[in-house]
C-alpha cells in the first residue's frame, strides 16, 4: 500500500518532513485531512509533482499506482454534504491504482434515485456507501448486490445524529448481512479496505 | 381516549383495583405489558368480558370503541421478532375503534418485499413502522407515501443496537421529512398517536 | 410536499444550483438553516421572489402553497431562546399552505401561563410543542388536548441538557399517550409531520 | 441523624452484625433495600422491636426519633409503580422524626390531579417529588410553591428512560429554579435532605 | 423570589425588553450568563441602578432584597477555576437577601485546607459546594456537617470529566446522605435552593 | 448466499416454519443463536439432515455449499471466552462453502503467540479477528498482512468493556488502515463479509 | 508474574485443562472470578494443593511465591459491599509474594475513620484504594501520602453509579496527582500493578 | 512533589499570583497547559529563571529537582500527533528529578517499529505509553516488560474516538495485567505516577 500521512494535528513542518522522508523511498505519497483549502494549496506548492483534491482536502505527491485491473469501485454518496468524505475515498482509491465511479444524491428517502444506479451497482467489484443521517443506505444497497459493501458513516447531520455515531451504530446493526463498517468520515479507510479486497482477488484467484 | 393501564411493575392486586375502578366509569379498559402469558391469562380470568392478545401481552375489558371510519391504519413490521410490538399497536388501535392491517417481514435488506405492499401503503390513512436493527425502514416508507408515518424503534437486536437506542436515533435522523417517533417498543404509544391523527381528521375536516 | 433544501454544510454555489434546478420544476422552494443572517440575505438576493425569515434562518423562493383549509396549527414555544426553532416550524408550515398561530414563553415552571392559552389549544387542529430544558411541556399539553401533539426538543440549555438529548429522552418517555417526537431543533421536521397529519384529514375524511 | 444501613449487596450476617453494633450505641437503626419481602421478614424476626415496611423494603430497629416539629413533609408520587421509592422516603423520614403526608398518582399528563393537592402543597414545609418517566412533575411543582423541592428520579419506565437517567437529567435541567435532585430511586437520600432542611430551620431560625 | 433572566442565547434587545418589563413590576431583577465582560458592561450601562459582578457574569437592576436573617450561606469552592460558578451563586444569594461567605481553594487532595474552614462550616445555616473534577468535596463536607449541602458540579476539567458530567454523577452517588445536586455550572440554581431552604425556616419554624 | 435465520427472540414454532419454508426452495439453511444447547438439539432433531455446532449455537439443514476455491479464511481468536463467536464465524463460512482455519488464544498481551501464526496469516486470503477486551488484536494483525481484515468485537469482559462497545470503538479507530468492523459478537456477519470478499475475487478477477 | 486464569465465561472443563497445563510448567496458578461459591469449591476439589478465598471467589493451586520483601501493600476498602474486590486484590497480591494489610469501612463520608489509619498509610509501600459510589476516597488518600496509589472503582451502587462507570470517571479526574486507575471491580489488576511497582524497586534500586 | 499549577481556565493574573506565592516557599514550580505559545512566552517572561517547553505548553520556574537516581523513565509515543502529551510527561518528570528517554512513532500497526526499542524497554525502570486511537500500544508493551506501565490515552483521532474516551476504555480493558491508566491527555499525571513509583523504590527498597 502506498504511504499515507494523516495531516490533521500535524504542523506544516511535520507534514513536509514526513513526506520528504517517505518520497525518498517510494511514491506516491498521499496526505489527507489538509483543511482549509489555503493550507492544502500552501503545502502542495512545495512539491512540483503534487496533485490536490480541494473537495477531499488531500494531496498526492508522485504518480498514482499503475492500474492493474479494470474493475470498478463504485462510491455511492447519500447527499451533497457527504461529498467531501466520498471524494476522500475516491482520491485515495485512485492513488492506490483503483478505478472509481461515483453515484451521488442517492438517499433512501427517494429510493427510486438509488434504482437509477442499478446498472452501475451490477458492474461494480465492490461498493463504498457514504451516508450520514441514519445510515440506512448501506443496508438497502447490501440487499441489492452480493459484492462487498463498505459503509462509511459521516458526521453530517445534527441533534440525535451525535456527530455521526447514530449512523455508525445504524450501519453496524443493519440487517443485510455482509456490510463492514469503518470509522466516521473515514473515506480514506474505506478505500484502504477496498484496496485490500480487490488486491486479494487479483493475487489469489 | 379509552382508559389504559400499564401492567409492568404493578402487582396483580394493583392492576385489578385500577381496572375495576375505571370500568365502573366507562369501557373499554386496556391493560398492556402483562407478561408472561400465564400472568395475562390469570388476570383476564377475573373479568368475564376480557379479551386477550397473547402476542401483544395485553387484555381489553369491555367491547372496543365503535368504529367511526373505514380508513385503514397500516402497521408495517420489519421482522418476526418485532411482532409483539406490532401486535401491541394493533390491539390498542382496535380497542380505540380503528381499522388495522399488517404487513410483516418487510426489512430494507429485501426492498422488493416492501414494494409488494405498495397498494396497502397507498390505501392507508396512516402508517406505523415497527423496526429494530437500524430502523431504516421508517425512512424508506416515508419516502414512498405522504400520509403520517409513526416510527416505533424496537429493542430487537444485540450489541451496537444498544437496547433499541440505535434504532431510535436512526429514525430521529432519517432524512425523509415527516416521520414522528415514539419510545422504544412503545406499540401502544404509536397507536395513540394514530388515534389522535385519525380522530382529528374526522372531527375537523 | 414542496421541495426543501437543507442549507447547512452546503456551499452557496451548491445551494443556488439546487434551488435553480428545483424552481424550474415547481415552486415554492424552501431553504432552511442559512445562518448567519448575512448568508441568508446574500443568498436571498439571488432570486427576486425570495422571502426570508431572519429568526428562522430560512428563505422561500416563490409563493407559498395555497391554503386549503382554515384550521390552525398551534406552535407552543417554551422560552425566548427556543424561538428560532419555533419560527422554522412556522415558516415551513406557512410555505406548505398551513395556517399557524404562536403561543410563546409558556414553560411548565409557570403553568398558569400555559392555561392562558387554553382557548387557542382547543381551537387547534394539531399542536407543535417546542421546548428545551426538560421538555416537560409536551407531556402537560398532551394531557390537556386530544389532537396530535408533535414535540420538538431544542438544544437550548447547558450541562445535563446534553445538547438537547435530555429533552429528547424526556419527551420520548412522557407519560401522556400520543406524543410523537422529531429530532433536536428540527422545526422543519415538525411542520412536515403536521402537514402530513392535516393533509390526511383533508384527503381522507 | 439516626444510623442507616444499606442492605443490598450485604449478606444477612453482615447486616445483623452491623445492626447489633449500631443499636448498642443508639437507636433507631434503619436498614434499607431489603428485598424480596421474605428477606425483609427473615431479618426483622431477629430483633423484637423491629418494624418493617413491605413496600419500602426497609426495617427499623428501635423507636423512631421523637417528633420535634409539626410541619409536614409532603411526598408527591407520580404513579403507582413509583410507590416503593416514595415509601422508602416516608419510612425514612418518620424514622428521623418528621411528619409525612402522601399525594399519589399525580402525573403531569393529568395536571388537574396535581391541582387537587394544592392545599396540601401550601401546607408543606418541604416537598419530595418522586417520578419516573420524564420527571416533569418536579418542575411543575416547583413552579407552584416556594418551599424546598427535592426531586427523586425513579427507574420506572423502559426504552429511552435509560434506567432512570432520562428522569434524572430532566429534573436537573428543569427550568423552575430551586429544585435539588438526588440519585435514581434514592427515597432514603431525599428524606435525608429533607431532614437536614427541616432540622436547620428548627435549630437556626 | 426576585425575577431572574437567563442571558445566554438571548439578544441584547430581548434582554432589555424583558428586564424593562420586569422592573416595572418589581425589583431587583437579576440577569445571569452575560459574557464576555464587554457584553455585561454594555448591557449594565442601560440602567443607572445596575450593579455587575464581572466574575459571575451577572448584573442586578435595583437594590437586593432586604436581609431578613443573619445566618450565613457558606459557599465552598474547590479551585480557582471554579470561582465564576461560586460567584454566580453568591451574587444570586445576595440579590435574594441572603448573607454569604466564601471558602476557596479547598480541594479534597489537600484535606487539611478544608479543615481550616471548620469554624465557618459550623456557623453556616446551609452550604453550597462548588467543585469540578470528581466532585468528591461534596461528600466530604456532608460527612462533617448536618446542615443542608447543595452540590454544584462544574465543567472545569478535561477528558474523562465529560464536560462536568463525571462530577455530577459523582455527587449523585456520594455516600454521605443528604446531599442534593443541581445542574452543571448552575451557581444560580444552588442559590435558589438555598433561598428556599432558609426562607422555609424563617417562615415555618 | 444461503438463507440464514436468526434464532434468538423467535419461538421454536416460528423457527421451524421459517426453516421449512426456506428449505423447500433451497438448501442449506443456517440457523444461528440457538441457545442453550438443549434448545439447539431439540430443534435439530426435527430435520434428519441437520448438523449442529454446540459451541456456535447454530445448526445447518442440508449440505453446505460446494467449495469453489481452495484459499483459506483464517479466524484468529484472542481468548478462550471468545471462541463461541469464532465458531459462529467458522460454521457460517463452511456452510457458505469457504475453507477455514483457526488460530486461538492469540492476545496482544503475548505478542509472540501471534507471531507463531505468521505462516497461516501469510497463506490466508482473508482474516477474521475475533477479540473482546480492547480489540487491539485487529490493528496488530492488519499491520502484518495486506489481505482484508474483518474485525469482530466481542462482549467478553466486564466493567469498562461496556458490553463490547469499547472493543468496537477501539477497532473502529485502529490506526492500521483497511480494517472493517461488524457488530459485537456478530461472527455470522463477519463470515458474510468474507464470503462477499472471496466470491468477488472468484467472479471478477 | 505467576500464571493467572480468568474463570468467568469459561466452562469447568476449560478451566481445568488450562490450569493443568500451566501447573505442569510452574506454580502457583491463580484462578479468579469463580462464582458462586459452589463452583469455586467444586473446582478446588480437583487439586489437592488448592487454596480458596470464598470472598474473593478465587483459588490458588500451589504455594504462593516466596515473599522477597517485608514492605506492606495496604488495601483500603470503602465499604462492606466492596470487600469482594478488595479480597481479590489481597489474595492475588499474596499469591504473587507480597505482604498485605486491609483497612476496611473507610468512606469519605466519615473522614475521621480514614485518619484512624494514618499510621498504616505511612508504613505502606503502595496503597490500593477500592471504592464504589463516587470514588472520592482515592483522591483523599493520594493527598495524604506520596507512595503510589492504585484506584479500583467498583460496581457497588445503583442509579447514577452506572455500573461503576461514575466511580471510574471520578477517579480518573481526581485532582490529587499520581493516582492510577484500573478497570471496574478489577482487584486482580490492581494487585498486578502493585506487583510491578514493588518488584521494580527491589530489582532496580 | 514540586508544586504544580494547571494553567488552563486561569487568567494570567491568577497564574502569576499563584506562582509567586509558591516560589516564595520552594522551587521549582511547574505550570502546565499554557497555550497558545504566545501565552506561554508572555507568562515565562515574568520570571528570569523560567524555562519553557513549547511542545508541552509548560514552563518551570526554578531549577529542576536534583536527580537522585540514574534509572530511566521511558516514554513511548504512538504518533507524531501525540507528542505534545508525551512532552508534557517528560518535562514534568524532568522537573521532578527523573531521567527520561523518548521512543516516538511506535504504533501497533507497525509492530516491528516497537521491537526496535526492546533494549530501551529492557533498561527502563518504568514506562509511560502515550497513545490515541485505540490505545492498543499499552497492552502490547505491558506484555513485553514487567516494570510498571502507565497508560495515557490521548484525544488524538476523530469520530468513534470520542475525544479520547475510546482509547481510555481500551487501555482499561487491555488484557495484559498490570497497566494503570490516567486521564485523557494527562501527561503530567502520568509523570506524577512515575515519580511516586520510582521514589518509592528509592525510599523503601
Amino acid at each position: 500500500m502506498p504511504e499515507v500521512v494523516y495531516g490533521e494535528g500535524k504542523t506544516d513542518e511535520q507534514v513536509c518532513e514526513i513526506v520528504d522522508a517517505l518520497r525518498a523511498r517510494s511514491t506516491p505519497v498521499l496526505v489527507t485531512r489538509l483543511r482549509p483549502v489555503e493550507r492544502l494549496r500552501r503545502l502542495a506548492s512545495r512539491w512540483p509533482d503534487a496533485v490536490v483534491s480541494d473537495r477531499a482536502g488531500a494531496l498526492r505527491v508522485g504518480a498514482p499506482r499503475e492500474r492493474e485491473d479494470e474493475r470498478t469501485l463504485l462510491v455511492i454518496c447519500a447527499g451533497t454534504s457527504d461529498l467531501p468524505v466520498a471524494e476522500e475515498a475516491m482520491f485515495t482509491a485512485e492513488t492506490f491504482g483503483l478505478r472509481t465511479a461515483l453515484a451521488c444524491d442517492v438517499g433512501v428517502a427517494g429510493i427510486h434515485r438509488l434504482f437509477a444506479h442499478r446498472a452501475a451497482m451490477a458492474d461494480a467489484a465492490a461498493i463504498i456507501v457514504v451516508a450520514g443521517m441514519e445510515g440506512a443506505l448501506a443496508g438497502v444497497v447490501a440487499g441489492l448486490v452480493s459484492v462487498p459493501v463498505i459503509a462509511v458513516p459521516t458526521s453530517v447531520g445534527y441533534g440525535a445524529n451525535l456527530g455521526g455515531l447514530s449512523a455508525l451504530l445504524g450501519m453496524m446493526t443493519a440487517c443485510a448481512p455482509g456490510i463492514s463498517v469503518v470509522n466516521i468520515d473515514n473515506g480514506f479507510g474505506a478505500a484502504a479496505v477496498a484496496w485490500r479486497v480487490l488486491r486479494t482477488s487479483r493475487t489469489n484467484a
